[in-house]
Formats: C-alpha cells, structure tokens, sequence
C-alpha cells in the first residue's frame, strides 16, 4: 500500500485523490484549513505549513510528497526531505516561487520573456520604467496568485500610485516590473517529466482570464504545428533544467507567431483541468505517475475540449447535464465571492461539434459571455 | 449538498463514490465488513443489512439509497422507503433476487430464456429433467452469486448427486432447472433509466467467463446492428415493466444468431466497467444521475474498450501502465485466492489498436491465456 502526501487540501488534491484512488493509492493531506475540500476524500492534517508538529503528523507512514499549494516554506520542505521523497523537489519550488529567478532562467535557457528589472526602491521603479517603458505591470516576486499582488502602469505618471499600492513589499517579498505584452493570445502547457526523465506535453492549451483569473480554456489550441512544438520544446528545457518530477505548467504569451514566457506552476494546473476527459491520461494521474516512478501515460486528445471556470458559486447543474459531452465537477467548497468552486468539462469530437455545445452550455446557464470568445476561436477559418 | 446512501462498500460503491464526487455528492455506506474497501473513500456504517439500528445510523441525513449489493432482506428496504427514497426500487430487486420470478418476467415480457422449471423436491427435479432434457443446470433461485449455487447436470445420472449438493435449499431459498444453452457467445446490455423514464443502453460488451466468474469484456461487442437493436429493446421493455430508475444490466446468450436472456443483475455492472473510459459517460456516473433526477449522459463510445478483472491479488502495475491505453483499476482491497481486487481497462481508437495492446498487456503480465479469446474475436474477419 502506497501512501501518497499531499500539501494544501484544495480541488488541485481533491482531484489527484480521484484519480489516484483507481492506482491503490492512499493520502495523507495536510492543510491549514480543516473546511479543505479534499478533505471529503482522505484524512486531513489541519495546520500551518510552517508547523512542525503538522508536519511531522502529516509525513507519518507517507511514501511520497508532493504539492496542491505550491507556496509552501523552503524551511519545510527541506525538512520534509529528511523524511520522505519530496517532489517536485526544493529547486524546482525555489525557482517557481520566485518571479525573479524564473524570468532569470527562462532567460538562461533561451526561452524568450518579456523585458522585465527587478525593483528594490522607489528609485529603481523610475529607472525600471525608464529602461522598459510603458505600459508595464508592477508586481510583487513571491505569493502572487491570480492576479493579487500585481499593479498596472499604464503611463510613468502612475509610478507612485503603483508604488504605494505595493512600496512596502519591496524589503519583504521584492518587486519585479514586467514589460507589458500586447498579446494576440494567452496559451500553456501543460507537462510532466518522470523520475526516469520521461517527458510528454500535452497539447498546447488557449487560455482567456477574467480579472487575473481563468475563465475558459480551449485545447487543442488553434495554433500551427511549428509552435506547439516550441511550446514544448520551452517545457522540456525547463523540466531538465530543473531536474523536475511530476506535472507542470508553463504560460506562454502569443504574440504575432512568436510565444514569450509568462510563468511556471510547478504543479498540477488549472488550465489542465480538461485532460481528465479531453485526453487519454489526465493530469492529475500522470502527476501521480511520476513523482511514484511509475510509466507515464499517454498525452494523447481524445477529440477538443473546452474547461469553463466556476467562480463564487456553483451554477445550475441540471441545466448543464443536458448539454451533449459536458462533464461537471463541483469541488465540494461553500459559495465565496471569487472563489475557485468548480469547473465543466465539455468535450465533443469535432470543433464544430464542441462550439455548439458550447453554446448550449452559455445558453441553458446564462453565461453566453464565458463561452464567447471560445465559440468565436472555434468558428474562426483555418487553425 | 446531496448525500447518497450505499448499500454496500465493495468496489462497485467505490468506483461510484469516485464518479460522483465531481458532481459534488457526499456518500454514506453500510456494509457487514469494517475493511470495506470503499471505506476509503467515504463514511462507512458497519453492521448486517437487516440491523435496524444500522440501517437507522447509515440512513441519517441521506436523500436518496441506492446498492452495490442486491441481496438485501426486502424487509430491510421496505423500512429504508419510509426514511428516503430507495432507487431501483423493491419490485426490481425483488425480481432480480429470484431466478424464477425473473425468468418469468422475461418470458411474459416476450424476451426468450432457455428453458426452465421450478423445483420443489427430489420428485420435482426429476420431472424437470424429463421435461427440459440435458444438459441442464440446477440452480438456487435465491443468493446465487458468481457461479456459487449451481450444479451441471450432464445427464439424468448426475441427479442424485444434484439433488444431494443444492437439495436442502429446495424449502429455503428454492431451485430451478435451467436448460443449458450451447451457445457461440455471452453477451451483456447495460443500460440506465431515468426517474422521468428516459432510457438509455451502452453498446453491447462481449463477456468471456471463467469458473463462471467474469475474465473480460469487449465493447463494442462485434455484432451487427440488429442484434444491438434487439437486446437493448429487451433491455427497455425490462426496464419499463420493472418502472426501473439507475443502472442495470440484462445479461444474454447469443445462439445462431438469437438472444436468449440468462439474468438480470439490479445495479451498476461489472461487464460495465469499461465506460469509465469507453464511454462519454460512465455506468457510475449515468447510476448516481438517474436516482438523483439528474439528465442521463450520453452512453456513446470513445473507440473501442476491453476490461480484463483481476482475482486473488493485483498483477505487477508498473508492468501493465507502460501499454497504450491502458488505466489501472486497483480496488485498495487485500488479497484472497477468487476475490474481485481489481481490473484494468485497455481503450482505443481502432480494433487493431485494441488487438495490439491486449497483447502487449497479456505479454507483460504473463496473462496470454487471458487477453487470447479477446484478441481472436478481433482478429476475426467482418463484425
């Protein structure tokens, strides 16, 4: 029996239990909320990630460790390291925590990325400006998350708007200014490199955002061959680098044919949600593959699929269930304005197909508005 | 939030448990076994199917009972309808629990069964035999499970000895004579019924048993339209008398060219574990929407779908995940010499494919014996 820990308890390890369950797996959570909507599925160590007396609960009788919060202390996981396997392992986290040091390697590997100067004073906000232009977004280098910590400066005369919404961060967590990308599209992904060094993609994924957070994603994207094979060329060289196991993301900007670096989430991803129907192995799976050196799974699409985000409330799952190929998953969570509370999957075997489903979705739930730009990428001629 | 009761924490509880959770649905079990291996995933009550005190605890705060086990006392069921709905109802089960009442609804249904009669003494079995000729099969009309509570008769000879192994359960739970069939396949219709009476089959599976205990299954079976057509009409008819709601299965034999119905079993199916990821909706899935009211999902095929079942204990996993298209089903149970542990699921896109990948399964598992009637089927020329 293999016991798999999992850090954090959100839907990330809710659905890394169900797909984990089928392989004989057991878990162990451990996670600072004891409302934690994984919980429903396996025990639940509730405590701070930074509790000792937590974690040494929660690494007992565990085979492997590895993340459904990816913010989780340094000081923690490499004491989790004396206790059990930890993947992905403390460099891959030390790099994907740090917006500095991520930009600074994508670079490093010739994985091209937007300009972007690290920002320590209010002095340094005016030379950063200077030397990237604007418009720009000012950001903070750690604990971003969904469009928190991030300020745009449209013009230099929004520097100190922009600095005392988030000045005081620049001795604690630093800033980083990122030049601003007039990009044509938003695409990731998603990947996983085994123990062994085995390492699939699967196909490249458009993403739409709403305020800073996933609305929709389309896979496979309608882009030519040539540039998901970049794609994964860019994640590939990432996951070697860092030596990486297990699943993970890399968000790419798509700007006339050429994809800059956005950021990397060493885990499993959101806009991945959709390879639990649209693809022959999911995600969460292959994750789970991986960081117990088991053979990795195919990547393959089983047709196109379309994942459409629920935030602060569930909709009306009766009127979706009607809907040809929509597959509903509801995190188990209570209503919280913004809150990621579930996701549908719709898959269909054609593009045709998928947009008319599409559209039947946004229909019978009121959310033509969501499903929009995906309906209009899908009936746009060519790929 | 909608908690579904269980009857029963085998595998067939967990793997709905593990479809049902992204619906959102909590689950409550009852099953005589504290190592129930869905347990694991959910609340489990212990205690007998007709200790009212259990049945009292395991009913608290549920909405709607359902079964993985059919062989409750009727009694039991009959106090559950007072406290919340129970899906499929009495009259099915009931039917289902007797191989008399239900060959009966078969033949007064118009759906052909091999020959049979009731046995009520040693006088009795020799009449039927007379009648009905040999080879025949004496069963128990009662709690017959898996190929337990069955004796051959090869020839008017053998009833003595017929008589001397199932005899005394002639005034208990009752016998039957049954024609034996020879026929050239076993086939199975699953199907599912919504509360609205919405009906819907998955495409006919091919059955191959061993000792009586099922060894695989194949889906699409390789039968033409007509004889699809054919048994899922009898699975409607069925269905439609029995005013079933969820998930049965109506199992068949195919001789010459003619279906002759053997048995009905009221629950999800293990001839139809390959729709996890054969079909775009699971038995599991379209079982929990049916007894919730819920729209059916569609019961079309991804390609083509081979399940093989493990007995006694799991084959070497990390061997198996290495061939294409294949999904590990590791029911988290311990070993015993006959016991279901688990199963694996082979899908793809083409019967060659499928072929291919049996083979390459049966090669690394040292399980040839098993995947060989499976690969001849789809080796044969034409469907």
């Amino acid at each position: 029996m293999t016991t798999v820990g999992i850090l954090g308890g959100g839907q990330l390890a809710r659905m890394m239990i169900l797909a984990g369950a089928p392989l004989g797996l057991r878990f162990q959570l451990l996670d600072p909320s004891a409302e934690s909507c994984a919980g429903q599925l396996a025990p639940l160590q509730v405590g701070a990630f930074d509790d000792r007396a937590a974690l040494a609960r929660f690494v007992e009788g565990v085979d492997v460790v590895t993340f459904d919060f990816e913010n989780v202390p340094a000081d923690s996981t490499q004491w989790l390291l004396d206790h059990a396997p930890v993947f992905p392992g403390p460099q891959a986290l030390a790099v994907a925590q740090d917006r500095l040091s991520e930009k600074t390697l994508f670079r490093e590997l010739g994985i091209p990325v937007p300009d972007f100067a690290a920002v320590s004073d209010r002095a340094g906000l005016d030379e950063a400006l200077a030397r990237i232009g604007t418009p720009c977004i000012l950001k903070t280098r750690r604990l971003g998350y969904d469009g928190k910590g991030q300020f745009r400066i449209k013009s230099p005369a929004d520097a100190d708007a922009a600095w005392e919404a988030l000045g005081a961060q620049a001795g604690t967590v630093g800033l980083i200014v990122e030049a601003f990308v007039p990009f044509q599209r938003e695409v990731s992904v998603v990947a996983v490199r085994g123990r062994d060094g085995e390492f699939r993609a699967w196909p490249l994924t458009e993403n739409w955002h709403v305020d800073g957070v996933l609305s929709a994603s389309l896979a496979p994207a309608r882009v030519d061959a040539a540039l998901q094979a970049t794609a994964s060329a860019y994640a590939q060289r990432l996951a070697e680098r860092l030596d990486y196991v297990g699943v993970f993301a890399l968000e790419l900007f798509c700007r006339d044919g050429e994809l800059l670096a956005n950021e990397m989430a060493p885990r499993v991803h959101n806009s991945g949600h959709w390879t639990i129907e649209g693809a022959e192995t999911s995600q969460f799976e292959n994750h789970l593959r991986a960081v117990l050196g088991l053979p990795l799974g195919e990547t393959t699409m089983r047709g196109h699929a379309c994942m459409l985000n629920w935030l602060g409330e569930m909709p009306d799952a009766t009127a979706f269930l009607s809907v040809p190929g929509g597959h509903w998953h509801d995190y188990g969570k209570t209503s919280r304005a913004g809150r990621k509370v579930g996701h549908a999957t719709l898959r269909a075997d054609t593009e045709v197909a998928l947009a008319q489903a599409l559209s039947r979705a946004g229909q019978v739930l009121g959310r033509l508005g969501q499903v929009a730009p995906v309906v209009a990428r899908l009936e746009e001629g060519g790929a």
